[in-house]
């Protein structure tokens, strides 16, 4: 089964300072505009947003102060992802400040900590005799994790074990708690998440039981007869979302517990909830070196980005349960494509990374990032979009109610955070996501420019330097510092949107076709101090088709150049409806970098026929032809979407 | 504002007699298999049909039985569309059994009403106090309105007033209640129906308290403050679909109360109440010569049929609350489309060409009927779509829970029977749909073939003889029978699906062009006996485009021929998904009758390209060109879809 080389582990952020062009500004953003933004919201102070009460549970919860709880059932998530997000942010950038900040805000949670290591402010203001008695709908766990994540971020950046030993403490009770053993309950969580947590939680900490624990909720999900099921039934049917009981028990595959995971062929149901679980999955499998899991996480993985993955890396194609539906149904229009739930596909492909050194997994992480993720937030770094679509028709968002959810500007921070938060904390986390290294060789799979330090086997290390003019050009440098000339490999990814690309080794040629392995080049020699890789990857901008079982495609193409995906909107096209372009396919797309254009991007002109409005004569229906005259038309990278008021977008457009 | 002729009123259903080769077989399926099934299932006896137990309600109301009252709060329609259905066939098709069960079926009706004329088996078993507490959601006048439509066709066909004088009673008791004098109701219905029923009992008693309380329920709606918002204040937000109190005050919009009914300009809302509520309009319009009333009317009829209407007649873009949305958004795989709303937008022309004799009210009519309405209904007569879309992927109706209410073959009776005793009624008093009289002019509206005698003015009687070939080929033929010869006016429609009609009187060409004006030619002669009037109505396969507004059809082609549209279903089109298919436009389409399809009818036949999964080398995505082949294709008429089994269907099509 592992035939492929696994990439190893990843250069942990810590020792990675990203100075790309591109990238600093989101950087500098989630820094100087989310994490503080995020910090007043959660304080309540941000006039005109719903109060998030996140911070006022806790004091309840602690003893400072009276009150009742207020907000979502996950509302402590919300403190956990700030936390996190700002220990990935001092971890390369420190603050004393915020520090300070953070430091103040663990206290509270340490205080709000229960005498048996229970940490939950619903359960401890609001229904104390109720713990674990709702898996499915109330997020025990899966706040657990995220305090967890954010414990193990904030330990990492800062040495501090404060918030560290509050959820070991928490997790042991966990462990006590939840097990197969006598008087345990044989649960898990309706949202997983505590499973990924707790495989960090045993990276920081070296503590086996965690990693265990991750595992034993992994292995009993989907386990007959149904956990959920009989929780529902011991809760007469009552939920936590309906104030009356349910007759029916809740939907397994929803939470991706309707058959053992090893035993699931396509991805199902919440789409956040399944790429955290396969996250878990392929950590696990990593460690334990379990077969049958990286069968179940590789049949997943081609599942999802083969069959169920928008071009633009959302996933998710319905928002009834915010889910996959099934293979091949990707509509544009009605899409859910979660922010959050291409995140999570991130992290999915970075572990299956670490098991495998193919370039599909860093292709897919690329594509998600600079399209979803990036796009989902605005440049105010105040305004979200929870839903990314791929076709948009503003009347539609307000006129049809199967539409509803689809936005045609991004809205404020919304008293459900849960994109925002996890934006800031994968971008301030994403020099993490670059390199890996796997015995002598060092993967590069993003092209972000920055420097590194890596340590490679054999006591080896080396400082390099990439720089990158991705994702406008295919052009990136790399420098090596070396203490003295070293053998070892470099593994450069060759991105799947490149046909020809191009590696010399101080200005001479590679022949990358003979060292090409799953999608890397994999250069090995002796590297001395100062040697210099150049990559070119020509970037076009090309027309993109979709599978024929794709109907909701047929007879159209996207446009994407190098990384990005484009989309042509209202805005810079004034024909008419979107819907009535359509692309010659015969005539050459340009690119050129618009400065102007929010913050400077590279556009791609192109020739179309435009159907007239002002020439149909018919009424609604007609046997008349449509009349069409050619005209250029303007498309713009996917995540500067919906920056510029209301208007038609689309991403796929007629050929 | 009153420039166009009027069409006067119907040649009622008794005399007409339908012996159209077209036709036929669905009236004898109404009569022989929809009505004694439907009979059978409002007592319960169907096996595998979920218990209707809506003759044991009256039973219980009436004190012959104990139990409960059982099913939806308007179950009582359903006896009452029974009764209707069953009126309209006795009147062309005498059948004493029948009259017998419906005369004990009225017995037992009128034994259920209570001694001050209330009728309502719900609020008579189940909510004695709560009479007219929840106009909102309980449908007391609407299953008030539907018992008085089954008295006037029960009386008209039989002379029987026993049902009419229970209906006048309850009618009488309405208008106590309901007003704006002191100590009334001023309400109204949230689900339109008696407004135009009262019409109909003002026509059969030639009482004007009736037609003036239509005029109040018409008048009063929508006026502020809004009488549906202070109910539901009145019952502090409990609703009757909901155990727990609404926040949030009825949708106005969703029952067409959110502006006085003078006032509205567009279509919105749940479609069958507005267009039920449209058809008491043009009642009114046509009895009061309120011109207010009449441009509500026609600004409403444009809205829909120049903006809102599926090529096939459907109507109500939207499940959410089975609702119009708005200008151009007509989605085919999301659509609703119900029967019902089709079966109304009948009832709407119908009334309005009978204000103003224009074609294009008898266009919709035709389009509405041959395609939506007998669509609904399996050739079986027991298994009925209430959704009528215009795509249909199987998995998709399955697999996404945006689609879950397209049901890709007709389901059996449900519950909820709205549409199946709807379309019986439509069908069995179809005659009444053909003629009508206005002065000395005969129009005659819909090709359909058969007998009829009417009544000129001036105490001119004539019979005549329709022949036609319609939907099949565009000829019909009419003869006259007259006492001696006479001069009146023969008006016959030209379809709008036809450019080059022509007509002859006795062999000799009328010069159509000289005395055509709106959609109707004017033949104005000394008829005599005998005399033959022939139509050539050329009937071409054509392709049909959609306004450029309209963005679902953007690059798509229908076929149209004569009235009926076309769809492409898997069935005959083995190559892949529908939408590989590209229509090519220059190659000629071939029509061919098939006495084998479902009963016979004719398909067409045409090339196409299509696109070849086998060929596609790319993954999801790819910069591949697709391969396509040509092919002949088969297109069957929409109203027969969906009788072979599951499969997709389009109805819009890749040109």
């Amino acid at each position: 089964m592992k035939t492929a080389v696994q990439a190893g582990k990843p250069v942990l952020l810590e020792h990675v300072r990203i100075t790309d062009g591109f990238w600093t500004d989101y950087l500098k953003l989630v820094r100087e505009v989310v994490i503080p933004y995020q910090y007043e919201t959660l304080h309540d102070r941000v006039p005109g947003v719903e109060p998030s009460h996140a911070i006022r549970n806790f004091k309840i919860a602690a003893g400072e102060e009276e009150g009742e709880f207020y907000g979502f059932v996950f509302q402590d998530s919300d403190v956990a992802k700030w936390l996190e997000a700002v220990g990935y942010s001092l971890a390369v950038h420190p603050d004393p400040e915020l520090e300070q900040r953070a430091d103040e805000v663990i206290d509270l949670v340490a205080k709000a900590q229960q005498p048996d290591g229970y940490l939950n402010t619903f359960f401890t203001i609001k229904e104390p005799g109720k713990r674990w008695t709702n898996l499915t709908d109330c997020h025990e766990l899966y706040c657990a994790g995220h305090m967890m994540e954010a414990a193990v971020a904030y330990y990492r950046a800062t040495g501090k074990r404060k918030l560290l030993d509050v959820v070991c403490r928490f997790a042991d009770h966990i462990a006590d708690v939840f097990g197969t053993g006598e008087g345990q309950l044989p649960g898990y969580d309706g949202h997983q998440e505590i499973e990924l947590a707790l495989v960090k939680l045993y990276q920081a900490t070296g503590e086996e039981k965690y990693l265990k624990l991750a595992q034993y909720f992994i292995d009993q999900r989907g386990v007959e007869p149904s956990f959920l099921v009989e929780e529902w039934k011991k809760r007469n049917g009552l939920g936590h979302w309906s104030p009356v009981p349910s007759k029916n028990p809740p939907n397994l595959s929803y939470h991706q517990a309707h058959l053992p995971v090893r035993e699931q062929e396509t991805a199902v149901g919440h789409a956040v909830r399944a790429v955290y679980m396969y996250t878990a999955m392929a950590d696990l499998a990593a460690y334990t070196g379990d077969e049958t899991l990286l069968a179940a996480c590789k049949r997943l993985w081609n599942n999802i980005v083969h069959k169920q993955m928008y071009i633009t890396g959302g996933i998710g194609s319905t928002h009834h349960g915010e889910a996959f539906t099934f293979d091949y149904d990707l509509p544009n229009d009605t899409v859910y494509a979660e922010t959050c739930a291409s995140i999570g596909l991130i992290f999915f492909a970075s572990r299956m990374l670490r098991l495998e050194a193919r370039s599909e997994y860093a292709d897919v992480l690329e594509r998600a990032l600079y399209n979803t993720v990036i796009g989902g937030m605005a440049r105010d770094g105040r305004h979200f979009f929870y839903v990314n679509p791929l076709e948009v028709w503003p009347k539609a968002s307000r006129g049809n109610p199967g539409k509803h959810h689809i936005k045609p500007v991004r809205p404020g921070w919304f008293s459900c955070a849960c994109c925002p938060p996890n934006v800031a904390r994968l971008l301030s986390s994403l020099g993490e996501y670059l390199y890996t290294v796997s015995g002598e060789t060092l993967f590069v799979h993003l092209y972000i420019g920055g420097e590194a330090e890596v340590e490679l086997d054999g006591g080896l290390s080396a400082r390099l330097r990439l720089e990158s003019a991705l994702p406008w050009e295919g052009k990136a440098s790399l420098e090596l510092s070396l203490p003295s000339a070293a053998a070892f490999t470099l593994a450069l990814r060759l991105p799947a949107w490149c046909s020809a690309p191009h590696v010399a080794v101080n200005g001479e040629t590679v022949d990358v076709q003979a060292c090409v392995r799953d999608g890397y080049a994999y250069i090995e020699r002796v590297w001395s101090p100062g040697d210099r890789v150049e990559l070119t990857l020509p970037m076009e901008a090309q027309l993109v088709r979709s599978h024929p079982q794709l109907r909701a495609n047929a007879g159209r193409v996207a446009i994407q150049r190098g990384p990005l995906v484009y989309a042509v909107e209202e805005a810079d096209n004034g024909h008419g409806p979107v819907s009535s372009l359509v692309i010659r396919k015969d005539a050459p797309l340009a690119a050129r970098f618009d400065p102007k254009l929010l913050g400077g991007a590279v556009v791609i002109e192109g020739q179309a026929m435009a159907e007239e409005e002002a020439a149909w004569s018919g009424g609604l229906y007609s046997a008349a032809e449509k009349k069409a005259t050619p005209v250029s038309f303007k498309a713009i990278p996917y995540y500067l979407w919906g920056n510029r008021g209301e208007g038609e977008m689309a991403v796929w457009l007629r050929e």
